[in-house]
């Protein structure tokens, strides 16, 4: 039993000059199942409205802040109001919009991380399981669907019990103060006002640390960090190394960077089991390698026919079609329209449609980041995630 | 002066079991400009009623035949009825319902190959000019933001007069015969009565004659090939190898193969000229190597600062973000809606927004199929395009 | 039965400036096998003399021309003289020291093409059958790991029938007027008169012929070419483009050119039969891509225990060790020397260790050199090679 | 000044069953300027001899001790004597050879790491210093041209201040226990008896830090470990993932592993500095990647006219022609031999032709394999180098 009928999103950011909220809304729309409805695009109502407008929505349903936004649409008849909100604004701006919605009885959409503190997140995550509620946490790079192979994978004992793992992002737009030039996006991730209290483990380490406990299934138990800032005056790290321990036994390393100079997002892992290994790029996504102890490595290619029926749901189109970034994403969107139209028309939750990041995957991320700025400012101990 | 609304879609085929249909669809969603409002996607109504449902669309508007569908809409008020057509048809299909549309005034986008036969294409062509409409053919490889970029650096000299081409396109799919087995894909591209006088230059042989002269700006001349069907009983080419001459001099290589088992969609195109060499490989286009007398060969990369704003304009993300296969084809309807909008708005055609391919193309194309079949036939002889 | 000493290497061509006659020596040295013991290295018997002190001979063994070195080095005792001549002279250089050597009763090495013309290649050949003499041509690529893999691979049916080849070796070195610089190589490459009647094709093209000859194990039966000169005043073609038919129905395309600017040495080949593929390249050659219907594509490896005997037998170090184009040259000379330590020893020749081009190699090319000239006078009429 | 004549080598190990001293050999001989005139090649005096007549040696100069060989060589008269000793030994079986042959007054080149103790390799350096000796260590991977180019880029400033080195050496071979099955190589190198303290940071972690070290002309200052042996029963570490902090601020990651299933020697290295950065891989060696703010990531390649002196050097083919491992290792017997030839003839050493790791590179290999087995014994305590 599910819904018929388009989804109808509501968004709070994600106006001019924002990169998310554009990704958002394609992620939203490529598949056809969602409409963008209303919107607190910016936290100046006349923003708000020129870029709704922009978007071809009633002027009405431009709203000036995410609270009216709320409040207004949750007086509109079942068959109009929004059925969820998407949230798109920088770190210190998610907790409010996601309580006040979720309150409201509105499922969610949060982008990464999921809150501004730990405090934050679990009282986040505490509402969400009260409520039954379906709430996304974009934490979109396990939306690939050759991430998705890996897992079922190393689940499955392809590569044997896990011993190592190395997951690494590396970006350089920030090897120089960005900050100080009006890009908006260097701006508020280097503001400890805004991002909280870390920048590049916050921001692309979090995807890192997701990425692995994703596909390994298995959690960062401790960690020992050496976090840097390159870039002088800036005020949070833009770089880091970490060591791992995983709950288990197996070992690892998490580096992220934000002054590599020359890369884009270079966000690789790589897992070595005791009988095999797996290999991914995030920037050549449709390719997985599988490596063998005794045999030829293998490349394990998005549409494939021998992939496993995660990988195929997740894929839109026949081999040799390469997906990318914004399918991966999309795959959240498309995966959470399923599990609220399940809701939505029976009330309950579905183990089967959760196929997405949730509310505590961004509590993990929390701790994580907690982590590695402790063992950081310990000058490396080892730290309990 | 443009027009400020979601532009509304009418599609023909893309029912169940459909491959481009659906391809087309996420590619008109994607930008959130263009919202489906109708279709016939079927050759039977049931069909095609069941498709156009489970798309959300109104009953009312799932017709049982373009006829139906375009006599229909024509008939709706200017604030509701459909602006344009997609046509995601077999190729004996396209002529037809483009015609029509084009007759009552719609705009089209017709998958290619643009027609049946050269002499429908040219009729269209001739429809086409005469209304001063808006159609846009779905080579969709010409949509990615890198190949633009290779077609911006080539007008520029930035590899001096170009001698050389090789243009390949290798796909594995038919390696046995498929079309026995009741897959729909393999089933009419085999078949002359649906595909026309080749199966496999008209599928892909012409995505890489398109590319080749998109990217380089040069005309083939002549042509020599020697089409093969390597799987018994099929009564179309399978693969075919050609040797080019462009007007101006260059000379060149064109080979495409639905039997090169374990390939993908491996479209590749290499150009060299007096003092430099581009290519560019469809399964990781995102990259665009640019190679040098005396230097090193450098990889420009989708979203870099230093590509070319007509590339910049026909990407979403930044850097690092793989852009697909997905995203090049709906740069095609992104593009084609701004042509449409000024049209819509102004009554008149746009060079500026004419940045998709056109009718003519689809011309060039089946010009290009007849050489090949003629050439080949006669055993390798040298044939005017 | 074996001859337990180091072999005895003579020289014909090699001093200064050369480049392949450094190429020939490494090849003979690394293994520890081979000694060279004289030299005639140039057609001045002071730079012969210069060429060889460089190279530690003694005075005596610096000969001013090749018949002077035959001469002598027959007269010397069985224990001292050379066992064989290694000759790496421009092509029309090739025929007469072969020739001569052969008669005195020397085994030889000859790089490729193997003489001037066919006419040339052809008695050669039979003075090698008539004597049963150990007679090796450099047509290195065929000395590569990887390369006999494939050739084992398709012999096993591994990829089944083959049915398309492409074949290609662009470089660019010559994509400007360099042989008026004063660059040796260039100066005779591109003269008639040292070179023949082929310099793109006569060079390289042959290399890719004899790659796919030796693959496939199929002959080219006809072929359709079309050769081009790009710079201008070059008398010969540097640049050429020819459509394939195989004995057995396999079609192909070759192509090569020195005026692709930016490319170094690109040869590389891919095969496709009715259940798989192979890919492999020159550039990094410890990799074949081996590709299947319906499961992943497999990347094989230098090294792997996964191989086949000979690949393993050709290669001097574990999985990893990056072996090159130096090693696979010195496995002709390290095969050569297996064969002509068995004859020495025995006065027979021995199937097991012929694994080297052969002068019947040799005659393939030089056919192929005048099929192709001659079908691209003829406008690219299919020529029987 | 130099010496006109090619060098004598003497062995130390490297008989039947070994793997290292054969690539010795091939590197010595592959560019005709060192000859192998005696050897104790095993413990057992009757594998000595066969070891040496497989070679060719004389059997009065086949030894059964590296004591008997040193002493009678030494007696041997100038013009016949070996000029240097190759010891290719395992760890333990260094220092002692090494000492008597410096005392004696030979040339040394040593296998890695240098000797068993930091106390034996000081001992060693001091002789070395005392004596004016010219004394090569076999860190190969730094005889790679492009290894060269990037320390050469390195300090020329074309990156900026480096910021961050990522260093990783993961193989496979390890994964099981090997060492049970009679893999003599797999034997000793798990043995403390025979590797010393550790095993995966002796053997592949030390070529990483050396890598590090070499091409960015930066020091190692602390670092912080954790050593792990994923195979049970294993008395030393298959694995290790190790924090780098420079002295001068970079920051730095090194890993490495043995039980890596599928890798080969995955050796890859990264720096980034402030306003680029470069990439090296061991197993396509012939590449660097050079990486801007803003302009394209340039691919350097082994031959190109751009590269530094020193690279071209180090070359021995044009580009296109891939050099491997074995070129790379005979880079350092090359650069060794022009030294010792200088020794040799002018009796004292030459800062120009010292061109190869030395035996103080050898101390800080064991300085480095001491910090890190302390600092996994401390749970990752920063341990000075």
């Amino acid at each position: 039993m599910t819904l018929h009928r388009k989804l109808r999103m509501g968004m709070v950011g994600g106006g001019k000059d924002a990169f998310i909220g554009g990704v958002h809304r394609i992620a939203a729309f490529m598949d056809g199942e969602i409409d963008l409805v209303c919107g607190a695009f910016s936290s100046s109502p006349e923003k708000s409205k020129a870029s709704g407008e922009a978007l071809y929505l009633k002027p009405e349903r431009c709203y000036g802040t995410y609270q009216e936004m709320i409040l207004a649409e949750a007086k509109l008849p079942v068959g109009e109001r929004m059925d969820f909100v998407a949230i798109v604004t920088p770190n210190n701006m998610h907790y409010g919009p996601a309580k006040m919605a979720l309150e409201h009885g509105f499922a969610v959409v949060c982008d990464k991380p999921v809150a501004f503190t730990l405090v934050e997140a679990e009282e986040l995550a505490q509402i969400v399981d009260a409520k039954g509620a379906v709430f996304a946490l974009t934490h979109n790079y396990t939306g690939y669907p050759m991430v998705k192979q890996a897992r079922t994978m190393v689940k499955a004992g392809a590569i044997g019990k896990v011993r190592k793992v190395v997951v690494e992002y590396p970006q350089g737009w920030l090897a120089t103060p960005l900050e100080g030039t009006g890009q908006k996006q260097a701006d508020w991730r280097t503001d400890p006002a805004r991002a909280g209290k870390s920048c590049c483990m916050g921001d692309i380490g979090t995807h890192a640390e997701n990425l692995a406990e994703y596909i390994t299934g298995l959690e960062i138990d401790t960690l020992c960090a050496d976090l840097s800032t390159f870039v002088e005056g800036r005020p949070l790290d833009d770089d880091g190394n970490v060591l791992l321990r995983f709950r288990g036994g197996a070992k690892g390393i998490l580096f992220a960077s934000q002054v590599a100079a020359g890369e884009e997002n270079n966000l690789r892992i790589r897992i070595w089991g005791e009988t095999g290994g797996l290999e991914w790029h995030q920037q050549e996504p449709n390719t997985l390698l599988v490596k063998h102890l005794d045999r030829p490595t293998e490349i394990y290619r998005t549409g494939g026919g021998y992939l496993s029926p995660i990988a195929q749901f997740n894929t839109r189109t026949p081999a040799g079609h390469p997906e990318g970034y914004l399918e991966g994403f999309a795959n959240i969107y498309r995966n959470f329209a399923l599990a609220l139209r399940h809701k939505l028309a029976t009330g309950s939750l579905s183990e089967e449609h959760a196929n997405f990041p949730s509310v505590h995957d961004g509590v993990r991320g929390m701790k994580f980041i907690d982590a590695v700025v402790e063992s950081s400012a310990q000058n490396g101990a080892w730290i309990k995630v």
